[in-house]
């Protein structure tokens, strides 16, 4: 599919995405060099994602950094929308929120969408999104977030504490505005027409608790940067700070660029539940963008940038600039030839496995700790 | 204002309402000899909101009372609006829903909707329509409701149980559909979009927590009716029965047919809070229909059908029905004059204003009796 051709919204991302467009398209700003100099001055030093701008654009950064630098400290909200099972690309957003937790003493809100996920997947009934919730929460956990600062929820069950405030939210957006910004048709469900206003509560939550006003980061996914088009349009109405926000851009496909995203497609990602010999199956057939031949491919070389492993490295598995620099450029020369390059990742992915199942099985015990309810 | 222009919405009674007419576009039933012939039956008397065919038209109501006479008991739930203060209109609803508790031992669900009236109302607040609120539910106990069988709550204190529910309801909500039915706009805000789906959950609460579908009756003002209506085609998609209603027509302004209902004019009705001084002079300023002069009224006589001071007799003040019939007899006749007429209806309403507002002051002590929080 074109570069043209793609779609980014809360509920659907399809074609290969071009993040330079998605600047300009969803109005964010690029992360320069002078605001991740301004990021390390009190981190010391900055996560691979920031420094590969895997985190790569934000809305207000500086401002949160101006509030933190006069002393008014921020607290995280991130969230997850629990229609399956937890995939690699999940963990992106939160293994960066869990080091900006670490580096700056942050409290974090964690929102699991279970309502959102029921009014948008015809086919799950709210009890599947809740036991999806608490699957996706053992992964969670599993990634060692401060069980003191981080406070986990799920829509349906903490819904006391969110409606009444979700109504504040939902009494300033119009129909139109939802509309515009989501492509709501006259077929659109009311609740998903709602919805937007339940993602927007935990952007002012520690406002309205601390009953004063609290700056907020939010980490997220680039894809869903539309709700909080919106929700920063209504918290000054409500006499709250905008939140800021950092993007990261999208895990690439398995099956390579372009190629559609995990829901319609398990073996275009592998899932922190799956066992070794899947993992390792969807690594051997996963797409290199190499040569057809091992002799072309020596004597041609291949394209990191559109290589499945050679992305997977850069996004989540070799945390050493030159070691990906390395492996980058024995695609690119020819010297190193998919199956090689393909078995090495699953070893890399294979270790990883075991040790977050092994965390995500302690974390049962750790549920009651982190989860908020009313 | 002909009869012809009227409006009956959730969220505006505009104009001289022809009953007849509503029927047919509500596509609801008349209350027939038959059907209060059942009624008695259980009942012994009937309540003189159905001798007058106050309470004139239903839904499924023979089909409840098949229920019924199988064993299969109903519960009943009603609502309010906190937009602000109670006023003698609100009661009608109340009162019969109270004397069907009494008669067929009912459990009651009164549901308050405070984040309706705030999604609705530019000008309020949650705090203010929390607060009307819990001012409309001292009016609500003084009615006498069985503590032990009713259950009130506000939907924002309630939400835990009301939110998850209402979420079900509003998948199988389309746009198209509550545009349809309640009329919104590109304008319109998202909570006022989803709302229908929190005033539907009373409507089958009662099965979910019983986990057995348990048949439901909602006395209501027929302006309600289009909730139900949504409401009622969702049920069945959730694995429930459809709620059964009993409307009521709405009591008339004292401005006279066709003028603006209280919300935009205290004048137009008596608020259970007036003192007696307020209450005195709106009875006395009330319009009667009556000829311009005593003289003409004595030679042509007035019309009972549109005069306020008879339709207060009618609809709330005077249960027996023959004396209404004198009442109306001495204004057709001319025989009773304005000044006199409206001087009796006052004294009855001082009468009825004083003894409920110590009711009233009482109930503060009976809240937590009644309130359902979660």
């Amino acid at each position: 599919m074109a570069k043209e051709g793609f779609v980014v919204t809360p509920w659907e991302v399809r074609g290969e995405i071009d993040y330079d467009k998605l600047i300009k398209q969803f109005g964010i700003s690029p992360i320069d060099e002078n605001l991740l100099a301004r990021i390390k001055k009190h981190t010391k030093e900055l996560h691979f994602m920031l420094r590969r701008k895997i985190f790569f654009a934000h809305r207000d950064l500086d401002w949160l950094l101006d509030e933190y630098e006069k002393g008014n400290e921020f607290y995280l909200y991130t969230g997850r929308g629990p229609s399956g099972h937890t995939h690699l690309g999940h963990l992106i957003p939160w293994i960066f929120t869990k080091w900006l937790q670490d580096k700056f003493g942050a409290k974090l809100y964690f929102q699991i969408t279970d309502d959102e996920k029921f009014l948008f997947k015809r086919e799950l009934e709210l009890e599947d999104t809740k036991r999806f919730s608490y699957e996706n929460i053992l992964d969670i956990i599993a990634l060692g977030f401060d069980p003191k600062k981080t406070f986990i929820f799920l829509d349906t069950e903490y819904c006391k504490t969110l409606y009444p405030q979700a109504v504040r939210v939902a009494k300033h957006i119009t129909f139109s505005t939802a509309k515009a910004v989501f492509g709501f048709k006259n077929e659109s469900n009311i609740g998903q027409i709602f919805f937007t206003s339940m993602q927007a509560v935990p952007a002012f939550l520690e406002s309205v608790k601390r009953k004063k006003n609290v700056p907020c980061l939010i980490p997220l996914g680039v894809d869903q940067d539309p709700h909080f088009r919106v929700a920063r349009d209504v918290m000054p109405k409500l006499g709250y700070y905008k939140p800021a926000i950092i993007h990261s851009k999208l895990l690439p496909s398995l099956l390579g660029p372009g190629t559609k995203m995990s829901a319609s497609d398990p073996r275009s990602t592998i899932y922190t539940t799956d066992s070794e010999e899947v993992a390792r199956k969807k690594i051997m057939n996963a797409f290199t963008g190499q040569q057809p031949t091992a002799e072309l491919q020596r004597k041609l070389g291949g394209n990191p940038e559109i290589c499945s492993v050679c992305q997977y490295y850069y996004f989540l598995f070799e945390e050493d600039d030159k070691k990906v620099e390395e492996i980058f450029e024995a695609e690119r020369n020819g010297s190193l030839l998919a199956g090689e390059h393909k078995a090495d990742l699953a070893e890399r992915v294979v270790k990883f496995l075991k040790e977050h199942q092994k965390k995500r099985e302690k974390a049962r015990d750790q549920i009651e700790k982190f989860i908020l309810r009313d």
